[in-house]
């Protein structure tokens, strides 16, 4: 009954669901007496403050009749439904069913509990329950070495993560979405050199003159030869850096997957600039938060579009530098933990752009 | 393309669809000159009155072109559809075409027609079209004992029907959620006598005090050893009984699927109180509605939680006494009309509780 | 999990998807400097001004990362896409890939382009992408005739082409919901021909005196014998035609299937009446505007229902003219082009009406 489609896609969304990994579920100031909810890979979690305070994360469902957790309240150092008044500790026990005269830690009661790492203001989260990781979240760099400074930025698109991660790390768009920021003037050829390793892939822009932009401007106010990198770390980063000389600005973005076509991710500018750091993160705030209004413009229309096509029809071209990397990491990531790369690249590729 | 879920549910929702039986569709007192819309375990209803002031119902849909008959006027004692006039009567029958120069009562033109009963102020449908039922519907106790006053409440929950008969007729949650309403003061242990007879279940509360709560200062000013019952009767009817010496207070609710995760309600108080009935009344009518929000609330966030995960993952214990065999009658109930127990109780069980 | 619906549809609704047909998209002053999107048998197509002005009808959709087409500007002759900026011709090719060094112009990365021509103020559009269509679009007549006098009116209705079809040329229901403005007074019985060929149906009323209501008094304020014919033209044009003696009204609709469930219509008035035009038009416009609500309060009401239902259940009689006639036709023009008709009626049929 419904019309065969006139355009059928060819190939679904790419959507990745990488479970065994670590993400950034909220920031540590987020969360203090009041138990949160956020949702990970689709699966609604709890987060709350649990014995002295660690943060724990437990799959927001009352084993008994089922009422999110995040609805009820932080008793001691447990989270109590607002039902019955079933109570589980950190680990996901239950620790209390209060009419019942027996007692009350039956396993079968417990609830699905997340590992859960807090560094560097952010609380992350391990996508798999019930299982004790070997690895360790990401750290960002350079957030205590001396002579860097920081700033700090978070958002949401209504996106899948494979999309924003395209859009954060691909310099063609810049050049014309956000035209005046990045680059300006005249175009030039520049060249760019991809490397994808087992754990990640780069574009390096070689002999890159500085920007022309606004951006540029802020990095080395005296011109001079730029070294930029575009990175994905799997399964989650999405990272560009900018060198001249001893300046540097190094802008590291942790993407959390909401669900298929939701993508919350926290930025972390660490720099050290021949400028004030106050006068800095004046500047970069306001334009990390104009720049991520046109992209999020731009990724809620293609999302729109790719759900009313029934998925995506992508062509891509030489200056697609990174989306296909990206792409087949992140599918990788779905089976195995990430093993840092020691074999060098796997890949590397010279590509002309003009911008 | 969807992932798979991470906690695929492990058994559906509970919903049953007893469609023989009868259900109370509206109050008399709703349906006057123009017709009502109501929807039962799906279905969409057309209410009216046709011969003689009698409530009809057939499905909500024009036998020419589906229009709702709701959106319709009722002419004489005929429904008649707004597009092009079609007429039918209290059973269905289409009684005028009018642009048709031959006869209009051809079968094919008829809608399918529900038996009514309207009896104590309330309109009842039996579920299912064409047939002449052989039961009647409930009727309500004592509303013309000598010596009983009676109070109405109505509303709706956004729950299957399973759902808010156990939340009705659960005793633990009310020492939780409605704290200090029932119960108050420390804890203790009570003993439940659980019974279950063809065609209804029920718990008796076995040497119970007099609540310490409103309501038991409300049913027995003077402290006392109070009778408390809990009962379900096949298919709908959610009944909470207390006796103390003279003092006699039931509550009995009629419950309408309106569809899966929408039930309807009407609740109707019967009582003899040491206390003029207008007293009583003007303590119960607002806290029967104070209650029943605090109840709306959590079947709410329990229906969207299982729709979100996509079915019921439960967990009882001893104390979750009658949901369990609420779910076996509702089951019997979608197969077979019910037959008034004569055998006795075919369970009995005895559960202490901490309330 | 879904109950068994109690009421199966017994067929699905009629959506008829005659593609390969001319539509029209829009009206030639909403195409200006700025792309617009329609939506056309549930594809979404993107409508700018191409080379010399010329009207072109691309599938609204880059190539690249998918984003609408409709969202970007058109620079020159060309749509650009916001996102990167690649730019398309009037025939969807792709001219230009800003950042790529070398040819832009590849094959795969073409956008499916849809055949238009823009005649009498309307912008049409074939239903098929990339082919060139042998047939031309409708021609709405008397426009340039000596003596006629045209008023123009579009809107959009929540419906099936085909229930929109058979209301506008339904008379039944005119004598019922729009009761006075076609008829008034007492009921008479009045002869109906229908025919239909190869690729139309039509109704012609057989001695039907001056219609009692606005529209007769309007057509013949000194009274007559009136020559009416309501007659569909696959696929999409239903026509509604008043002759007495010398005067003549002739109201042409040509509907658009938006998707499933909308259909928009522009509908043009030609008329030769011994009245002033600019007068007819005073009463004809309000009037339209007028009938058309009604009719689009019922239509979106049977929309509903039969989406309530999960299908159409309908039950015709003989005074049901014209649509299963049309409904005949348009499964007809979902596998053929338009064959104008030379064999004269393949049917005919008289029917009495009671209007």
């Amino acid at each position: 009954m419904p019309p065969a489609p006139l355009f059928p896609a060819p190939e679904h969304a790419r959507i990745a669901h990488p479970r065994a990994h670590w993400y950034v579920a909220c920031e540590t100031r987020e969360l203090a007496r009041r138990p949160i909810a956020r949702t990970l890979l689709g699966t609604p979690l709890v987060l709350f403050r649990a014995e002295h305070g660690a943060a724990a994360a437990l799959l927001d469902r009352c084993a008994h009749r089922n009422l999110p957790l995040s609805a009820g309240a932080v008793v001691g150092e447990r989270i109590e439904c607002a039902y019955h008044g079933w109570q589980y500790d950190g680990a996901g026990r239950c620790r209390r069913v209060p009419a019942l005269a027996e007692a009350s830690d039956h396993k079968g009661r417990a609830v699905p509990a997340f590992a859960t790492v807090e560094q560097q203001g952010y609380v992350w989260v391990f996508g798999e329950p019930g299982v004790a990781p070997t690895s360790t979240p990401f750290r960002f760099p350079h957030l205590d070495t001396p002579g860097y400074a920081s700033a700090r930025f978070a958002s949401e698109a209504t996106a899948t993560m494979h999309a924003v991660l395209e859009n954060m790390l691909d310099v063609p768009h810049t050049a014309f979405l956000h035209r005046g920021l990045f680059r300006a003037g005249p175009k030039r050829a520049i060249t760019a050199v991809v490397r994808r390793f087992a754990d990640r892939v780069e574009a390096e822009y070689v002999g890159e003159p500085r920007p022309s932009g606004l951006v540029g401007r802020l990095l080395a106010p005296r011109g001079g030869t730029v070294q930029h990198f575009d990175r994905f770390l799997v399964p989650s980063i999405a990272q560009v850096e900018y060198r001249l000389g001893d300046s540097h600005l190094l802008i590291t973005n942790a993407l959390t997957p909401v669900d298929d076509f939701h993508t919350r991710f926290v930025s972390l500018a660490s720099f050290r600039l021949p400028l004030p750091a106050a006068v800095v993160r004046a500047v970069l705030t306001p334009l990390a938060r104009h720049i991520f209004r046109q992209d999020a413009r731009i990724l809620a229309m293609q999302t729109e579009a790719v759900r009313r096509f029934g998925g995506e029809s992508y062509v891509s071209t030489d200056v697609d530098l990174l989306g296909p990397h990206i792409w087949r990491l992140l599918k990788q990531a779905e089976q195995t933990e990430i093993r840092p790369d020691t074999a060098g690249p796997e890949l590397e590729k010279r590509v002309e752009l003009q911008v």
